[in-house]
This record gives C-alpha cells, sequence and structure tokens, in this order.
C-alpha cells in the first residue's frame, strides 16, 4: 500500500494496531463514528495543494488567477477553504453554484462553464453577479446576451474555443480537438463567427478565450501548442486578449506507476508559452488539486473464493467508486 | 420514431400539433408543468404488463408468484401499484426495502436479494418481518442466523445458487456462471456445503433454491438448462423444494430491431421445465415489466453543427441517461 506515498494523504501513516492514520485521524475511528462508505478528505493536503499551484503560477506571472473545478468534487466547506486560499471557482451547473452562493463565495472570482447553460442556470448566475461566462456555443450567445440586456448590465464573458490540438488522452476524455462537443473550433471558422456575434452584443464584454484540451494531460507539449495556436488566433481576429484560459487537465498519479508532471512543469511551460501576451493566466486544476487529499473507506462484507479461479471480496461502495 | 410501437408505452400518439401523447397526456404540457428532465410512467403500460406476467405463468402453473425487481425503479406510487397488481417485490437493498415500508408493502411478499446484505439491512428486514432472505454466501448465513436466533424466530430463506448455464448475453452483466460474484457455484461444492450449514442453523428455515442467469437474456434454453440442472441437483442433495425460483433478466426491445420472446413464451419454457416438481414457482421480472411504460423527457439546449463532422445536439439529461 505504502510503496508509492504520494497516491495517500501528505500525512499518512499506518499505527502500530496497522490502522491507517490520516492527518493523525485513526480511520477505524472515524469509521466508528461517522459509518461506511465514508469519503474522507484532508484538509493539510488540500490546502497545499491549492498553495503550490497558487506559487507555482504566481512566481512565474504574477498576474495569474487559479480557479478549482468544483466538477472533481465540491461541498460548502471546501468552497470556504478554497476561499480562504485565494482561489476562484470554475462552475459548471446551477447546483455547483448554489453551493458557492450557500458559502457567499466572491461572484468576481467565478467561471460559469458548461456547454449546455440552461435559461434558469443563466438567471441564476446573473442574479448572483458572477464574474464570467464562458460561452459555449451561439445559443448561450443569444440566451446571455438577452438576459444581460433584460437586466441592463454588461456581462464580462470569455469564448471557449477548440484550437484542434490532441493531448493525447483517453478518446472519452479528449475535448480540445475538431469532433468535440465543447467549444468553437478555430478550423471550421466558428470561432471567429462566435468572436464578431459576441463582440456585436452590447451586453456582452468579450475578455478573452479559454480552452481545455481533456484530462488527463500527462505531456507538456499539448499545452503550450495550443497556447500558440491560439496567441496567433487572437493576433489574426485583432482581439486584444485580456484573460487567457488554457484550462486543467493537469495529471495525477492513480497507480504506483504513474509519474505525471509537477505542478511546476506545467506552470513552466504554459507561462513560457505566453511569452510577451499580457492576459492574464487563469488556471482550473480540479482533481489534481483535490485528488490525493481524498480517502474512500469501505468496509468489507461477503467474500467468495471461487476455486482456481479467482476470489471475490464484496464492499459497501458503488460501482461508480 | 413510430416505426416500431412496442417501444413506446401502450397509448402513445402524435397530435394534429406533432406533440407526443401518452395516455392522452400531451407531452408538452407536462413539460410545462414538471420541467426536464422529466420522467414519465403510463400506469396503463404499467399494469397490463404486470397483468402479462401473472397471467401467463399462472394459468400454466397456479402456485407461482411474480415478483418485481425493484432495482429496475422503485418508488412509492409504484410499489402501490405492483400491490394491488398481486405482485410481490424483490428488494436488493435498504433503501429500496425502505420505499416498501413506507407503503406497508405486505411483508411476506418480499425477497431480499443481494450479494453483500449489510448488519443494518438484515436487522431492518427482520424487523419488518421479511418473507424471505436469498442468501448470497457463507458470510450471510453466520449474520443471518445469528440475527434471527437473536430475535427467537425462524426466518424462511432461499439459497442463491450458480448453475453454470450461460445466457449468452453481455459478459458485464452474466451472472450464473461459475466466475460470477453471486451465488454458490454447484459446480465446486459451494452449493452443497452453504445447502448443509443453513439446513444446520435452527433459526433458518431453507424453503427452496434461487439462481439469476443474467440480463437480458433473448433465448429460452438457458432458463430450462437450469432449471434442469438445479432439479438434479435438489434431488441428489435430498433437499425437498418447496420454493423454486428462475430469477428474471427477460428481455425488451432497446430499438426496433429487437424482436425478444413474448412473456408466454418464457412462462411456457419455465413451466415446461419444471415437470411435475411441486415447487412454488418465483418469478422476477424488472426492466421487463416496468421499461415500456418509461419516457424520459428532455430539453434541447445547444446544438453544434460542425461541417463534415457531425451536429452535436445537447440535452438535460445525464451520461447515465
Amino acid at each position: 500500500m505504502f510503496q508509492n506515498k504520494s497516491l495517500f494523504p501528505e500525512l499518512t501513516t499506518v499505527n502500530d494496531e496497522e490502522h491507517l492514520v490520516i492527518g493523525g485521524c485513526d480511520i477505524t475511528d472515524l469509521v466508528s463514528e461517522f459509518g461506511t462508505p465514508l469519503y474522507i478528505y484532508d484538509e493539510n493536503t488540500l490546502r497545499n495543494q491549492c498553495r503550490e499551484f497558487v506559487n507555482e503560477f504566481k512566481k512565474r506571472r504574477s498576474d495569474s488567477l487559479v480557479i478549482y473545478a468544483c466538477k472533481a468534487f465540491i461541498n460548502p466547506a471546501i468552497a470556504m477553504l478554497l476561499q480562504e486560499e485565494g482561489l476562484g471557482l470554475d462552475v459548471v451547473s446551477g447546483g455547483e453554484l448554489s453551493v458557492a452562493q450557500r458559502v457567499e463565495f466572491p461572484a468576481e472570482k467565478i467561471y460559469f462553464h458548461g456547454n449546455n447553460k440552461s435559461q434558469d442556470e443563466i438567471d441564476m448566475a446573473l442574479n448572483y453577479g458572477i464574474g464570467r461566462f464562458v460561452i459555449d456555443n451561439f445559443h448561450e450567445i443569444s440566451l446571455l446576451s438577452e438576459a444581460a440586456r433584460q437586466r441592463g448590465i454588461v456581462q464580462d464573458v470569455l469564448i471557449r474555443i477548440s484550437p484542434s490540438v490532441d493531448p493525447h488522452t483517453h478518446s472519452y476524455t479528449t475535448t480540445g480537438t475538431l469532433d468535440s462537443k465543447f467549444g468553437f473550433p478555430i478550423e471550421t471558422g466558428q470561432a471567429k463567427e462566435a468572436i464578431k456575434k459576441t463582440m456585436a452584443e452590447k451586453s456582452l464584454n468579450l475578455l478573452g478565450l479559454h480552452f481545455h484540451l481533456g484530462s488527463p494531460i500527462f505531456e507538456l507539449e499539448p499545452y503550450s501548442k495550443a497556447i500558440e495556436v491560439t496567441l496567433e488566433f487572437s493576433k489574426e481576429m485583432g482581439l486584444p486578449l485580456k484573460e487567457l484560459s488554457p484550462g486543467g487537465g493537469f495529471a495525477i498519479s492513480y497507480t504506483k506507476d504513474q509519474a505525471p508532471p509537477a505542478i511546476a512543469d506545467y506552470a513552466e511551460e504554459i507561462v513560457s508559452a505566453m511569452g510577451s501576451n499580457e492576459a492574464r493566466l487563469i488556471i482550473e486544476p480540479g482533481r489534481s488539486i483535490i485528488g490525493r487529499s481524498g480517502v474512500a473507506c469501505y468496509r468489507v462484507g461477503g467474500q467468495k473464493d471461487i476455486p482456481g479461479i479467482r476470489k471475490y471480496v464484496s464492499v459497501d461502495g458503488g460501482m461508480g467508486d
């Protein structure tokens, strides 16, 4: 179990009774108190991951903001912790936004992503005064511009483009290539059209561009390649970038055999690729912040040993785990 | 859409406004009232499916009981409807059992299946006076016999065996073969051992055997083959079968190209295979009862037409749908 400690939270040990101890808490005590299945998140590990992301990017580029991708996991306690660490939030649904609202998360640091925002979600986000919408499709330009106009406001937005860069991850989680349900492809002229349409809307203020290549991305080059494509495209479009978000997708170890790049490596690659461009850099890690801090505890129930075939061990966790 | 009406509930039509109408209800009205995503279940179709199962088995074998596999979908309204139609329930978790309790479903008609029943779930079921436990593994024999003993009761049980018959369905949903996490294999001698252990427990009353081959099963022969194996095995064991449950797994059409056997065909095959054996026949359909009555309604949001590649249409349903 401990051949690669980086799969577990930072302060994880095994005590004399052979119980797992995380952050000073004996897991068997936690399980006695809260039952199983039990999801444990280690605050210390979580805060350190936040700080490492913020520091590695800030020290290379002071005008940068790390926003946490709530889809990786969010609840009110974690949202408060992220706020204390100076991060923003990337939300993709009304549910995630409602968690942010519950802890009065600063609206200006919330980015609303997603490829199918409903009218209700758009209204909810505008009513909360959310910082940025990341526009994904033409339908959203219509819905959002109209809703902002009705409120007499000018909404800051980014546009999600698809730079057609393959990050070499699983085909199911590759999102930055041409055949993707996310974003406007540069290749087809649709990104250009989206920028023109957005700039023509008086109730929308286009601050910059976003792309997300997929996840997890174990290579560094796709980031710099996609940034170059995006900067070149902005130049051609005559679009002054006030913000650029190269998304997330930063890899973590699922097994002891995996060795993803360090956060510093990602930061170096991304910041270098930005060159002299003056846009604010928006970074969107999710699992790479929360993953290591989380541990799922199950109770073993029935076991079935089928001679010569295999041994089945049942736990009280779902197939989704 | 209507090339094969049997994919939709029985009284489904399209009206002059080109709206889908189910059981006399215009879907656009339902969506206006309840929003999307919306799951609709048609009572008429559901009741008719219940009646067809009950009738086709009863008329061939009067001592038979159809129990609905709640894992296919359950809520209090549906549980009440099933009770009115004379069905029992197959539950596999405390959650499903709590729905049954909520509508005061007759305890004697509830069968508790599942390969990892927890102590809490066993207690809950015993406290409700549940009709049958279907024992899946040795751990359960210990837990259940002890819990029954403590209450001073004798609990009626079946034992789930694995007859090593391949139903030729998807490997992920094949459960009656040797390499399965469900049941005691006959082949390894574990079924024999389980029967002996159960019969040795004074707090358990072994009424018979259960197997479930997988789902969906488009062939009839696996049922008769597995019944023959089970009857032969019972004979060898000198076990008088008061109940025999050949499970469920009855196929339905997912697409217009699929033609599953009729309920009457399954009934004929199963009842014939039972021959002169006097056991009560327990039948456990789930999706084959509820499937056709259910319709999921989504709202189309953003659409993305990538020239030469494909068109994406976003709806407000999850990936699980």
